[in-house]
């Protein structure tokens, strides 16, 4: 099975970051786990340049295609979704292998919540199947936890292994509902 | 007077350019109206690098500083602010001259209101002085006017108009009770 994390911070200690290397390093065993790692360098989303996209989007787009399930994980700037994120979305929202792809959102804050219900109402509009048991609040931030520990930390990675066999779970269910359509 | 323009769209035909442009080119005597019109070529936003900022962040700020208001324009994407929008606006949190700064957004939908609502949240957590009479919706978007004839139009031209006095008339107010304070 094959995860792709998006990030929605390119802080070098980002906790966001931080989380989404814990869930690497906890994914469950045959879950090919990536994390796409060029979100800063994504052009800023012109509607003109889909036609002759440049090539980190290409990435963007084959990384997405490749997946069978989405983790993104991203703090709030001023009760918003980052840009950052947002502009990695705007990329993916004429993507059509994006629709219906099952996807996680970790909200990695204690509180704040207007940036995670911005960005679940954002992917309901791009038709991702999100899923309910993996859209999780995992409070790193505010912690004093090392973005580089979190895997290794007895308050987190239940929370992570937890959500992440959630993902797989609901990967599996829809990939047998599919197999039974066939038959 | 004057008044910065910040535009969330890159399209080359962007109606929220048009708007821009149009609010422009019908000014009141005496405004200097300007678009920041590298909001493509900032960087994603990243906290590490708000110390050594690259010269367009540096531009943007200037811009910023220089502004008596702010008014800004910008189409919705998948029901959220546009990637663009939310960068430019991610490098102003940290800019102090933005805090109590008079800012107008203009929707330029008909039915758009996720990404409106999601600005104000975010500029007013961002401190911005939001001018209520001149955040109005002019629905050009859905229209088949051409972006640059929004300016000449009859529909338009005239709330246009009505919305940037409101600006001046509200930087007015606000200098004045400045000068009394002062006295």
């Amino acid at each position: 099975m094959k995860i792709l994390a998006l990030c929605g911070s390119l802080r070098v200690r980002s906790l966001s970051a931080g989380l989404l290397r814990a869930a690497r390093a906890l994914a469950p065993a045959g879950v090919d786990f990536r994390i796409f790692d060029r979100p800063g360098q994504l052009p800023l989303f012109n509607p003109d340049l889909e036609g002759a996209a440049p090539e980190t989007v290409l990435s963007l787009w084959n990384a997405v295609t490749w997946a069978d399930a989405i983790v993104i994980a991203s703090p709030e700037y001023a009760h918003g979704v980052t840009g950052t994120m947002k502009n990695t979305l705007d990329w993916l929202v004429g993507h059509v292998p994006f629709a219906y792809k099952p996807v996680a959102v970790f909200n990695p804050s204690y509180q704040s919540h207007h940036a995670d219900e911005a960005l679940k109402e954002t992917l309901r509009t791009m038709a991702a199947d999100l899923i309910p048991e993996a859209c999780v609040r995992i409070p790193v931030i505010g912690s004093r936890v090392d973005p580089d520990d979190i895997a290794a930390s007895a308050d987190f990675a239940p929370a992570i292994r937890s959500a992440l066999q959630a993902v797989v779970a609901h990967v599996q269910r829809q990939s047998a509902g599919l197999h039974d359509r066939a038959e």
